[in-house]
């Protein structure tokens, strides 16, 4: 019973096979002169269909700081709901990345930045002012902290408001295939169609060892992006230098769909252990569509559920309505990856039945 | 004949194997919080003799960063060799990581800082005084840039002098092992005996996917080391969230004493490649104790090389005397790894017998 | 009718004297090595009734920084109220000096942190995880954003908070002179007395030209502190080469109880400001006890006094209840300096009356 | 005898009086907004013959900072002399602004850059490699650190050779009136016409307090850096509040060719230094043009005149070809100020005369 969170997986055995078969190919050339890497970029591109600089890292935490310091100088701010992971959960690393560039945390439901008051904190801004950190960047999270799914009127809405002020948008997709896995639509029009800029696609969470790639779309048109990428991956340090490896990850995830198949397998689990959840009386906080859901629970609860070996989180964020769990309430967070078992979800509906009656 | 260099190689099926293992055992806690992680700091005690905190990192750019704001602060200097990894080849990563510290390049052959050039420098430093960067650490290199091996008294020699000034040392050890192999010493000889503070340990170039270790020595004589390190390295996207894979890594590469097995037979294969250089009549730029190794050839004659297969690297640094090679001169690097084969070899001795007659 | 702001006042005629003074004395040492530096050091600490590190910089937001670095490493998070001048006002200088640390914005009434929120938000830190900026300071403003005098008890409340997690206190004293004047207390009972451990002393707003000083109080305990900001005010272009002209509109600016006077006296023009704006029916947003003060004018009454020559800035800020003015009101802050005129106050007043019927 | 340096001396009368009349002027706007900026802005301008950004700023090293940010990206490399001001003494204060570029020393004769150094470091530079940080900015010294006056063509032949790598030229002139004193030229034909894109003049060794100017050349055909800067110098600390007291400093400084008068006195006193210096028998290191001399005294000699009461500062640099001085050696600077008196000339010449029987 782990929903402790989907990076609690092993990899998958097909990508554990890509680096194998990567390994097995003899010499090859360092920090991406390899045919493998040459083969990502055009294997995204298509998938994307659009030409895409891709820049392969080691962690989700090094792809955002990379792609908000492509997109930044450090006097300037980028906006993000406030609890997204770039404000919270990454040790000031895009501060790190950016040479200190302000992180401004929005509120909105469910970890997505309102529209509304996207609007209107830009409207306020003293543009042009030395004394103001000016907008520099949008950054939305697919799923959200929260779990939601951005659909594309949803992403489009934002981007363009940020578009008003000439504000590229970055998008943190740590868990982007859950969230194409639950829409009805293309890889493109949750990004670059519905307004995002660079994409950080995370395959790491969904299936391999560590592997994340940020996604400059249409770089011949933002030619600095890339250019400044190229420097700040190495000067991060995330640039590794048997780069076939990383890139092996990526097609490995990336063939014959296993990305979304592993996506849609880790969502399924998430609507099933949504299922025991209300089997059991109980609420889930929101409607859960990818692979992530909560249920604010009491902290009774949560122990005897923890008792009986169930593992989540216990939610620092929000709850519904932008209420703050009191101290009796635990707002638990559950994650299924690509190798929950159904097993763990009927044992958790067991552990369920069994808590209930402490309530 | 593949000797641009050891990152051209593949992993050692051991440590793929490895992960594989890592992989299967089902779901393990992120971000090192994992059984593999702890067995790593274990293990690595255990072969240091020494109480060490060890941080993992997906590259050696990344490693000595992390080690390097470890030890200094924005206002210090890092004192190492002009020719260093650290000052020349990492895009001002350790510049990035530190907040802006100053690297500077002491001169000394095969690039081994020269004691008395540092005794020099050090005693002519305005210490105290605001307007210049105090000497924060002293930056060793194990093989140096230049190939060189420092045997446990020479490393003493600096690190005495850097301590007279409260210095610590940091020790990139990107090919740690391959000096290791070719001394007869143990590792802390090398390391915490001879002054060293901080080693980074090169897994990758040895023989794995991408794993280097920052290992801080006695870690409880100097907690803020690794009370800082546990936040610098998630605030430079170098944590890695399954972690067990860069400790899989680590565990297969040591066990069984595989990283040394694999450094003797890379050294092994640098002195048969140095054999068949002095067969045709030409001089290594120094004694080949490591896996890396230089001689200053014509431009034709690399030219003729080149056109026979051999890959090799034009090295942009000096040469024995720290004399700039002319443009009619290359002063080509020769690194062998692990999988270099005996064939190699003989190809390569053969290409240098055609190649020579064009002198 | 100038309300804008203090620091569009000239400098007072007593300070202009003393760096004449200090030039006509003839050759003097430079970055500090003089004589009025060193007495700067000593008034302060009799005025502060304690040892005393004293750095004096050209302006607030350096000293500021200076002060926020030299108590915060780059993974850490400052703890201040929302609007403080640090958070919103300096262009991300914090950030830039402290190598990245995040601002973190708190609310609480009139600019002032509250101290459950403050608590609640450090109860719930996941202190010691390396996922999260860890706090590193507490930072009050004296005068706060919105005209607040801290008084003993409060600062004492909010320091003993933070000093639970072991949080170093940072006070921007821009307009302290002003706040200790509306006080009935010493400069150690809202310092270092109620926990304050670094105090940035503004002179410019109260009559100098560009004197801050960044007071470290009981330097001896805290040896780092004055340690970095040594080297951290050079490196930051912040320690001016002629320094005997900095240190001499300090000692002009104390000398003979100067600045309290100077302080009064622009206070005593806030209260007669005060006085005009209730005659005329409306109110202040706050008590004004120091020389800042506010109220909600509907946006046709700010215009008309625009109109009639009355200079004051539309604050961006939240108003009282920390309620955001809407697109049809002003929030009009209101500064007086040592030198508005009883001319101006009354001025303002007709002009008031004369803009009131337009409502 | 005080010969320390030029920052050792008060401010001039003029300058004085300036500050005091743009303090009885009454109510300014803040920031820049006054119309003193504006004046300063047209009268370099004019004097420049070009139009000009200007940027004041209250030190040079912030000065030189600004510039160096605004021209530079952080993964760049900024090329001067290795005895430069930026690279030596200013605390890596350059790496600060720049968010942690490089900066790369170059050899050549009384700290000017040698030219074909120049060029061939710029020829084996691997441009467009991530390994290492690319050149960014050429930065050259009026005066060098060892008083050297850069005429145009030594400019012009320096600043072509960064051209044809696309890199623009940044020019430290703390000592800049000296040198346009010593030449016979105007202002334009040592900095724009000659290559030079963005100026720092100061003001401040010439007899202001604390007062330079950063000054970007042509800035509509670069409106990133004039764009840059206005936010780069409120993010340093660096934008004087009441920013008139600088403006009227550089106003007072300019009037009547004040600053040039100023500096010929200078000058002047080192043309006469240098008499005296020969009148002993001694030699000077380099033909003495501007405000600044050195001379290789013995040790023994150094002290005499030390004790005699001439206060100069032993130079740790490098002396007449490149030569380091012996530890019974030292090389004395001599630097006169526009305050240095025939009185103290005359009594240096006898103190010499006297410390000569000691040799």
């Amino acid at each position: 019973m782990h929903f402790g969170s989907d990076n609690w997986a092993g990899a998958h055995p097909q990508i554990l096979a890509a680096l194998a078969q990567a390994s097995e190919a003899g010499t090859a050339r360092a920090y991406g002169g390899d045919e493998w890497t040459a083969r990502v970029e055009q294997q995204l591109g298509a998938i994307f269909e659009a030409p895409c600089a891709v820049f392969l890292a080691p962690t989700g935490t090094a792809a955002n700081g990379l792609a908000l310091a492509a997109l930044c100088r450090p006097w300037q701010s980028v906006l993000c709901h406030e609890e997204a992971h770039i404000n919270v959960d990454e040790c000031a690393a895009p501060e790190h990345y950016t040479g200190g560039a302000k992180i401004i945390g929005l509120p909105g439901e469910q970890a997505v930045p309102d529209a509304s008051e996207l609007a209107a904190r830009l409207a306020r801004w003293p543009i042009g002012q030395p004394h103001y950190a000016q907008p520099g960047a949008l950054s939305l999270t697919q799923l959200s902290e929260s779990g939601a799914v951005l659909d594309p009127d949803m992403i489009a809405r934002l981007t363009e408001i940020a578009r008003r002020y000439n504000l590229p948008t970055h998008m943190d997709g740590a868990r982007f295939a859950n969230a194409l896995a639950a829409l009805d639509c293309s890889p493109a029009e949750i990004t670059w169609k519905a307004g995002v800029d660079i994409l950080c696609l995370g395959a790491s969470k969904g299936g391999a060892l560590a592997c994340e790639a940020v996604i400059v779309f249409h770089p011949d048109a933002f030619p600095a992006r890339a250019e400044a990428l190229k420097y700040l991956r190495k000067r991060a340090g995330a640039l590794v230098s048997k780069h076939r490896f990383l890139a092996a990850q990526m097609l490995g995830w990336l063939a014959d769909d296993l990305w979304l198949d592993l996506a849609k397998a880790a969502n399924a689990q998430t609507a099933k252990l949504a299922v025991e959840v209300q089997k059991a009386g109980l609420e889930l906080a929101w409607p859960a569509r990818g692979n992530v859901s909560f249920a604010l629970l009491s902290a009774q609860m949560a122990s005897a559920l923890n008792a009986a070996g169930a593992v989540f989180y216990p939610w620092p964020g929000l709850g519904p309505g932008r209420r703050r769990p009191t101290s009796q309430e635990v707002l638990a967070r559950f994650v299924t990856s690509f190798e929950t078992t159904d097993a763990e979800i009927a044992a958790f509906g067991a552990a369920l039945a069994i808590a209930r009656p402490t309530l």
